[in-house]
């Protein structure tokens, strides 16, 4: 996956155990527009310091997803109910073969959860 | 829900994230057959320091919900699916219904993702 992705994926599940100060340079340093000078400039730190709270924001992040391993999961999930969507649209299909897929794959998202 | 029902979601959840030795001393009173009386001569620690150690437990796995929210969400993304499972097995149901019904649980559950 594009490291850009994970971290917005990371960030969104567990972001919210970040403080609200590491919240908020993390969000203008790696969603936003801004440089890193710019943001040492608007927090008053260096620009070594918001290089390692970054680091130790995404190093946080990786760590709940090793320990949890929710975005795999939710992944997972997500690719399984997009399945259920595109069968739905399968005309062949009959609603007896139709009623089986969707109760093989509601089974395995069962098994994630 | 009960709160044992409820301990053990948000433990199933987030447990991970405690330490090995809360981890083992939470499963034992709260998963085990153990009185706290047992459980603190088998850890050498006092009765109270057992209880405070469960009474902080139960304050971080429930900190961590209110800050992510993930038992909830997968409690009615569970729910949605096993509607799936159940709509499949009713008969009186079209081919087109029954698609129909399962795009429309398919998107609500992605919007929960």
């Amino acid at each position: 996956m594009e490291k850009f992705v994970e971290q917005g994926l990371l960030y969104d599940f567990y972001g919210e155990l970040l403080t609200d100060h590491q919240k908020s340079i993390y969000e203008d340093a790696v969603f936003g527009d801004l440089s890193l000078g710019e943001i040492a400039k608007e927090y008053n730190i260096s620009r070594q310091g918001v290089h390692d709270l970054i680091r130790r924001c995404d190093n946080s992040l990786q760590d709940y997803e090793n320990k949890l391993h929710l975005v795999q999961k939710f992944m997972t999930i997500k690719q399984k109910v997009e399945e259920i969507g595109k069968l739905t649209e399968n005309d062949s299909l009959s609603r007896e073969d139709l009623g089986k897929c969707m109760k093989e794959i509601a089974g395995q998202i069962l098994e994630e959860l």
